[in-house]
């Protein structure tokens, strides 16, 4: 079987990455080792940058999203006796938008059928051959248990963090780096209307808390917790109560409505960085080359960003045989992976509490500052809101 | 003996607030455990903020000031590669001035002496009593080895990290925060003209290193080394030829030029914070409350705050018996101590490497962020120049 791109993984970058193939004329092809029913049920983020939403639209993929998406000017930040609304509208000219990451997923799963994108879910033993050659192809068992050989052009690695793409480029060639912080989430899913327009973000002496929500009727709520934190210790009452102390529950009339828990997961925080994000013709986007921890709510948005300048660089190096955008596409997106990785890791040591009574001074400080300053609110709301693609 | 506020430390804290004080009327004696002459010659910070600059000059301190002071409009940011300047009047609207710590010191003993201050230098065995109670005193040892009782209204504790007033609050009643970083400065005065206009703070993989300057033909320069660092281990030549790979002598046309070294000193880098700042007729301020690693250019600026707000306090206390100012102190002064020790934290941990490569990265990518957004360039600016007094 051969075609022009073999794209590994079917999470909203390689999806994406197909999507904007098919409007140049490339033929790809799509592995996945879940079932599309999986792919399209994870819970994963819910804020799309503006320039996320930009490039969904002018791709044809904005409409539900513009229609039961919903769009935020800013977030608060709060911490015991105080409360802030950063306009990022105001600040830095751009708003988010929550829509789950499941909708992008399902609007761009539903669009590649309609195309008649191949795909093939549930494949296992996925193996990329003769990257440094300018035939590489990858393998596959398909889901009916057939051996496939798929040769391709190029293979686009998509496939996260536990796929084969980041192990394929060799030790000599690529640099890692990483950081587990001290602290995991308990995130939550429930059938209840957020208590608040926007997200709020709050430090507390006993640990982070963040109210957000996926739609009108379902939140979405984190509370930190001790890392490999046992479940079974948070039953749902639990749960609210302490959501209730950290988001600051009854003061200045603002108050948290509990609701039926649908999920509860416990989410380790993890900065990853790998350099280089191409090794011959494999090149990475997404979670396969990079992991933020989700404070910054970046993951979705860099992944997107990571295809964006891939898409163009493979059209210019099949169609053209102009290689000059796929020999900068590491190194010009690494430049945005590092920054959000800054800003991620920024935001989630501003927040998280450490047990260090110097730490919490600290960030109690700067999170005055950053309400209080305009340069810095401006610099958390450029950075939150998203720089534009190519940046 | 007896007068109305008794300052222990000859420092610019203690001797701005003789002179202050004197300003009002207020009689005041000054104790300090060292000579004139040693506290005159001590090397310490060289930026002052405009805020500093300002309330200098409305107190007829700023002539010699304005015509040695130099003026600086801003910094250069730099590592390895890129050179980027912070224009602070541009961002924030104010300047600073290079103007050393002696020199400030040596205005203030010569404007005090010619009013006829009060001063005891060399004195031993300095204790405080009776805090609260409105008659407090002071008891020590003169240089002539006179047993001494000063009784006064106010006790105000400009004695620094070492002196007895920091102590004198009890356990009780104070918090303390510190931290202590994993490295040191390694601190030259040189007899040569600096090589830069303005200062340069560069990061770099063997670690920071600082171009600052005290007049048009002394330098003054700082290196990252680590704590405890054998001064022994540094002949002059290896200290010039570190900062030169550091501070990027050869690259843009841009050289350092040596000199004579006249001073070779370790410094270690630490922050601490006491609250309250006040404990009965006591007042505590500068460095007798906190301490900050030199990085942000703050020790010198705090202390003169903290001395802006005390002294208008006191004068309210003292003459109109209203203590609304004084009753206010501690937390008033605290608010601009846990930005400075943000800053200078901040300031501190970008610029100093820490051995860890994913650090590295994060420092490299804020630098750049800062270097590059005008929101980024604000913050470090706002900070760098200062807030007005009273903020």
């Amino acid at each position: 079987m051969r075609t022009e791109v073999a794209i590994i993984g079917a999470g909203p970058a390689g999806l994406l990455l197909s999507h904007l193939l098919s409007l140049e004329g490339i033929d790809s092809v799509v592995l996945e080792t879940r079932t599309r029913e999986y792919v399209e049920a994870r819970i994963r983020a819910g804020i799309l940058e503006s320039s996320t939403v930009e490039l969904l639209d002018a791709v044809g993929l904005g409409d539900r999203l513009r229609e039961e998406g919903d769009e935020h000017r800013g977030i608060y930040l709060r911490w015991p006796g105080e409360r802030h609304h950063l306009d990022f509208v105001d600040l830095a000219g751009r708003s988010v938008w929550v829509y789950g990451q499941t909708e992008v997923t399902k609007d761009l799963g539903r669009a590649r059928e309609e195309a008649g994108q191949e795909f093939y879910y549930g494949v296992s033993d996925t193996a990329v051959h003769d990257l440094t050659t300018d035939r590489p192809y990858v393998t596959f068992r398909s889901a009916e248990g057939e051996e496939v050989r798929l040769d391709a052009d190029v293979i686009a690695g998509c496939d996260g963090s536990f796929g084969p793409s980041r192990g394929a480029v060799p030790d000599a060639v690529k640099r890692t780096w990483e950081r587990t912080y001290p602290y995991s989430w308990l995130g939550i899913l429930a059938d209840v209307a957020p208590s608040t327009d926007e997200l709020i973000y709050a430090w507390h002496p006993n640990g982070f808390a963040l109210h957000s929500m996926r739609s009108e009727t379902v939140s979405r709520l984190y509370l930190q917790v001790a890392p490999g934190e046992d479940i079974a210790e948070w039953p749902d009452d639990r749960i609210w109560d302490e959501l209730a102390v950290r988001l600051g529950h009854g003061q200045d009339g603002w108050e948290l409505t509990p609701g039926p828990i649908t999920d509860k997961s416990v989410l380790p925080m993890r900065s990853y960085v790998m350099e280089p994000m191409r090794y011959g013709r494999l090149f990475l986007a997404g979670d396969a080359a990079h992991i933020v921890p989700p404070t910054g709510a970046k993951g979705l948005n860099l992944a997107v960003a990571d295809v964006a300048l891939l898409a163009p660089a493979l059209t210019a190096m099949l169609r053209k045989n102009n290689t000059a955008l796929a020999d900068a596409y590491s190194d010009t997106a690494l430049r945005r992976v590092w920054r959000c990785t800054h800003f991620s890791w920024w935001m989630t040591t501003m927040l998280h509490t450490s047990g260090d009574p110097f730490d919490a001074r600290l960030q109690l400080s700067q999170l005055r500052w950053v309400a209080g300053s305009e340069a810095g609110a401006t610099g958390l709301a450029e950075n939150y809101a998203g720089l534009p693609i190519g940046m």
